[in-house]
């Protein structure tokens, strides 16, 4: 089925001090072999009886060799065998650890492509690992995962999945599944006979229990995936209270913090903050103010939205000189006593479930400044308060860390988790209203196979392809 | 001296399916041991009395671990250990190989420099590789050639020098300078006496050929150079005749023809273009004509400058309708019969040591097209005869081609080469006119000084700071 061999550059794209191509299939070790010369004086040689000496590829021992091709001398390369089935994809692995120059790198892969090498696709070598039984599909996804991995919660969501701890509560629920159909299927056989071997009250029990379990791993896909992509927080105040300039003072304070550890970047999407471990999902947003204008409306209503989707709001409002102080001076937003928060003007109340941070920006203009309890003022552009901000944030998150739970953080596993829940809520209802056993098992069926999904015990091309697009090549 | 443990990431920055941590000094081992544990049923653990499986890290054996910080599994990584002095660097290696991911890189960077462990410098581990003696500058120097190189000719230029070649000339005329030196200083030892054990003739000779060596060295500068940094090309022509368009479709054209490799890049620099496997410097030039401007004269006088740097001219002409077959219409550049070519207007003519290829752009506005004997036709804006052109730069830069002959490339040794230079002339002078002995000896001296620089046999720390400074942080 995948008889062929392939080969990628596995380490990031780019200059650098050394690279790793690897190479899979069973022609490995036969490329490594043509191409790859020991140096001399190495105990991992042997000559022939020609007086030549050739590679003796011992399993896992890392060797100096020359790349050649023919006469010419490509590089001077470290080889290491990884000997099926002990290698990361079950298969003969080879790895070559050439040096670091972009030239380098795409002569040796060229070199083994033009010899009938096959470029690996994105995600590959994994695919390969989960189809000889190395991985789930679910650990396989935990590679990617952890590869993409940005904050400590994301990472370690990844390095539990990998380590199968998730893939083992699945597994758990589709074996009590499959005991549970075994009853029901035996009083089929006997269906004549009018028999119930499955005692009802016990099996809606189980139901019961299966339902919880299934919910409670749903359910912790919002927390699950906050950790993966980031807290949510949105900024929201009325225009012109400095928004922006207190997103930019938190990018930079960080950018200061982190720069002490070389080579650390912010993500690309310019508003994903790692704050000591933790990954914020910044939202800037419209200034929120009565206006006429249909535009700004729409604007001021996908805020309102966005306030929905977030965990934390940070409502900043503006020092008012000699106003603040006066009594009647209206804030933008007020905390009431059941935890609601109005935003005002446009009223606009959120759900309590949220975290509600208030800053009072712009102090720097202000000589005298007056703050109600919890508030917390700050001057974006001077970069005053902020680290107050960030503790106040980091302590929400600290809140959220619930590290012994098994968090669903896939978007794949999240819906077929519900499709299993629906059927096994359709079952509980079947049974409940005493419908014949056989079309309680049809439900039922349809969980296992939405579990069996997750971990890949059943799975569609398309699925596995969409599942390893996510990969980079040479993993 | 080196007493430290060193640690850098040694792969590219960035994301991907795997990265290499490398630590060197004496202590790499302890840290392996602190946070690696083994995955269990590994023939490369063992067991002791408490019942405690641990580390048994066999010389260049790559080990399955996970990465831990305390309690905490950061990654699941293999490790392989490189005993001093069979590594890299003369000392104890460990390779620690995990996934790439950019929080797992830096996170397990961040352990091992927390526990003591220090972060490299740019080139720290060649450094280190240089001064234990496992390479000399030279050949430190070709490591961070290879690492560069962008073509065919830079790669084979810094393999040859990692391989030993150009140190070994060095040093055997070095070694012939040292015997020279050894009759004028046994001379020295019988100065009272009088007598001559050196035979004059043959220290001419032997300094004539010497110094006819390292004329040749320092003569093939220019064309390492050329290999190394791109074979510089002038594109020259009056104003708007296509110049730019012409190097955009250059670079486009190639583009097309590298993108069936993945990952294939142009250098940032726009003009330096690799083109199948041999670098060319494209320098676009500002149009001539005769002008009153200021300004475009000081223009003109660059491009004049640049004419005289570069190996190719290509001379772009546009069609000009039905005047192209008229007699007498003046091209912008006429070569006559001894390779001399002369730009018109405003004459400037060229030393005849360079290659000029005519092209004749605009084709897609003219019917009927007249080109003499040698120009190329072809429309940039439409890339038509563009392929052409290429062959006809590839064909040049073949012939430049000398596989077999040291070649200089680094500006550090042709300005060391010519200082030994100066002082042989020196010597040779002051033999010819019979000065003392001691006087030849301290010019010769001078000259095996600048030799032992190249080597670095002899150096001063500014040097290998400048040196090591080139490289990137992890090699």
């Amino acid at each position: 089925m995948h008889t062929d061999t392939i080969c990628a550059i596995s380490t990031p794209f780019g200059v650098g001090g050394i690279a790793v191509i690897r190479i899979s299939g069973e022609n490995a070790l036969s490329f490594v072999n043509r191409h790859c010369e020991p140096e001399a004086k190495q105990s991992s040689t042997s000559m022939d009886c020609f007086g030549r000496t050739s590679l003796a590829m011992t399993e896992r021992k890392a060797i100096f060799c020359q790349f050649r091709n023919g006469d010419e001398l490509i590089d001077e390369v470290v080889v290491t065998y990884f000997k099926a089935p002990r290698s990361y994809t079950g298969e003969d692995i080879v790895e070559i650890s050439c040096h670091g120059s972009i030239y380098v790198q795409q002569k040796i892969l060229e070199i083994l492509i033009e010899n009938g090498c096959r470029l690996a696709n994105a995600g590959e070598f994994t695919q390969r690992a989960f189809l000889n039984g190395k991985m789930d599909l679910s650990q396989a996804e935990a590679v990617a995962d952890l590869i993409h991995s940005q904050s400590e919660g994301s990472h370690r969501l990844a390095i539990e999945q990998l380590r199968g701890g998730f893939s083992e509560k699945i597994k758990q629920l589709r074996q009590e599944l499959i005991d549970f159909t075994a009853l029901l299927e035996l009083e089929l056989d006997f269906s004549e006979e009018d028999v119930e071997f499955a005692d009802r009250e016990r099996l809606l029990e189980l139901l019961e229990r299966i339902k919880t379990e299934i919910q409670t791993l749903s359910d912790s896909f919002k927390l699950g995936n906050a950790l993966k992509s980031g807290i949510p927080v949105a900024i929201v105040g009325k225009p012109n209270v400095g928004k922006s300039t207190l997103l930019n003072a938190l990018l930079n304070e960080e950018k200061a913090i982190v720069s002490e550890i070389p080579g650390t970047t912010r993500d690309t999407i310019e508003d994903t903050l790692n704050i000591r471990g933790t990954l914020f999902r910044f939202i800037d947003t419209a200034g929120l103010r009565e206006s006429s204008d249909t535009i700004e409306n729409i604007g001021i209503e996908r805020t309102k939205k966005t306030i929905e989707k977030v965990q934390i709001v940070i409502v900043v409002d503006e020092v008012k000189g000699e106003r603040r102080k006066a009594k009647g001076a209206s804030p933008i937003a007020e905390q009431v006593d059941n935890g609601e928060v109005t935003l005002r003007p446009s009223p606009f109340t959120f759900r309590p479930n949220k975290q509600v941070i208030h800053v009072i920006n712009k102090i720097d203009q202000a000589n005298n400044i007056v703050c109600k309890n919890g508030e917390i003022p700050i001057s974006a552009k001077n970069r005053i308060g902020i680290e107050k901000l960030i503790e106040r944030l980091l302590e929400f998150a600290d809140k959220q860390k619930v590290s012994d739970r098994t968090l669903v953080s896939n978007l794949r596993h999240y819906e077929a988790l519900n499709r299993a829940l629906a059927f096994i809520i359709n079952s509980e209802n079947a049974l409940k209203s005493g419908i014949s056993a056989d079309l309680v098992a049809i439900d039922i069926r349809g969980a296992l196979h939405h579990l069996g999904e997750i971990t890949g015990e059943i799975s569609a091309d398309d699925v596995l392809g969409a599942v390893f697009s996510r990969f980079c090549i040479g993993k």
